[in-house]
């Protein structure tokens, strides 16, 4: 009976340090540093992640095609940028449900655009942040991820315009 | 007597505690999503690494030179995109080794392609997989990373047409 | 009595293992693994982050206007590579600082530069380079990051020549 209380008392204090340290663990919150007072632009200046949170590393996504009958690699075959990266925010929203995330757990993105011939050669990037603030930054997803957007010379597949990768963490 | 038989419960206790603890962190294992069921083509949709694992951030690799004889910046000096990503993954081999890592711990790759002249300027795709293909997706070697892969204007070499950046985790 | 002696036993006991693993976590450090005994080369080969740290993400940071008053896109406008690295290393420096971070937090970092049409159309490399070994490999700040460094095709604006994205951890 003294060695069952006793070991009821070592359970308890166990169990409570125990719980204790894992409260704090899930209180150690992932931290959105904004770019500051004067700058609205929708990207986190640094995304802080704590330890203790399980981390994704997201393969870089592409666009399907907007008419697959069209000539492929033509502009009617993937349609411009904002429709690709459009294309891009679907195909990923499907990716992470099925990985049980959402966009607001994204951290880090990696966008890269192709120059379109339609812009003379330059990226489309007011067309890329059409599609991107309908994901990011909005009232019902205010997260914003750290994030480096560069024209690079090609994707894989010709007339493809963008591709984006993310990390994620939860 | 009393005290010490306490003082074995508690450790007792506490040590089985934080050993299932323990074990419960190794257990959470590194998952590798595929792309899906239809898609076979040899990357993960995305690789989750849980809290307690050691992560690796890897320098870009580039090629040796495979005939450093020849007129530096040329075809002869650099070999032909497969020959340099064979290279560089012979490159990396030799260092994961030295980090007690292998290919299996990769949980991310970037891969940077210059366009080859040979190839109408465009980069050549199908000559990096076909070095890729003998370090992931073997039957030696299935683990896959999550990967982006893309085209860039140049590297920091002439004639240098492949750079791979890993992050592992173990 | 019998049962607080047991009890301050139990806290002892705990606290005492508790207290141990939270010296384990902290006493595994960040390593940095050298290039090699010939290649001096102020990079890390591979930068190895233990479970328990804290991980940044940083946004690509770009430089600011050399000389905002000159034609916006121009060379006199940004400045060369240097310039503008070093530009960009004063931004990061003071986001770093706000952050409770500084430059040996650094564990990874990603060099986009543009070519810079003074130098054919070549990225200038060795102008980037001068900036970064005064905040990378320097007496006072030892640590290197693993690193990877490539030509694009172009920023977010057009003469923009340098963009920076870094990975911390602490």
């Amino acid at each position: 009976m003294k060695r069952s209380m006793t070991s009821l008392l070592v359970r308890a204090a166990v169990g409570g340090i125990l719980a204790s340290a894992a409260g704090a663990a899930s209180a150690a919150d992932i931290v959105r540093h904004s770019l500051g007072p004067n700058n609205n632009f929708p990207i986190a200046r640094a995304v802080q992640v704590p330890a203790g949170k399980t981390i994704f590393f997201h393969s870089g996504t592409t666009p399907a095609p907007l008419d697959p009958k069209a000539t492929p690699g033509s502009p009617e075959y993937w349609g411009d940028t904002k429709t690709q990266a459009l294309s891009v925010f679907a195909r990923l929203k499907e990716s992470l449900t099925s990985l049980g995330l959402d966009f607001k757990d994204t951290v880090a993105m990696t966008v890269y655009l192709v120059g379109d011939p339609a812009k003379g050669g330059k990226m489309d990037f007011e067309g890329f942040m059409a599609a991107y603030t309908q994901y990011y930054g909005t009232k019902e997803q205010p997260n914003l991820p750290a994030r480096s957007t560069v024209q690079v010379a090609s994707l894989v597949a010709p007339g493809m315009l963008v591709e984006i990768e993310i990390q994620l963490a939860k």
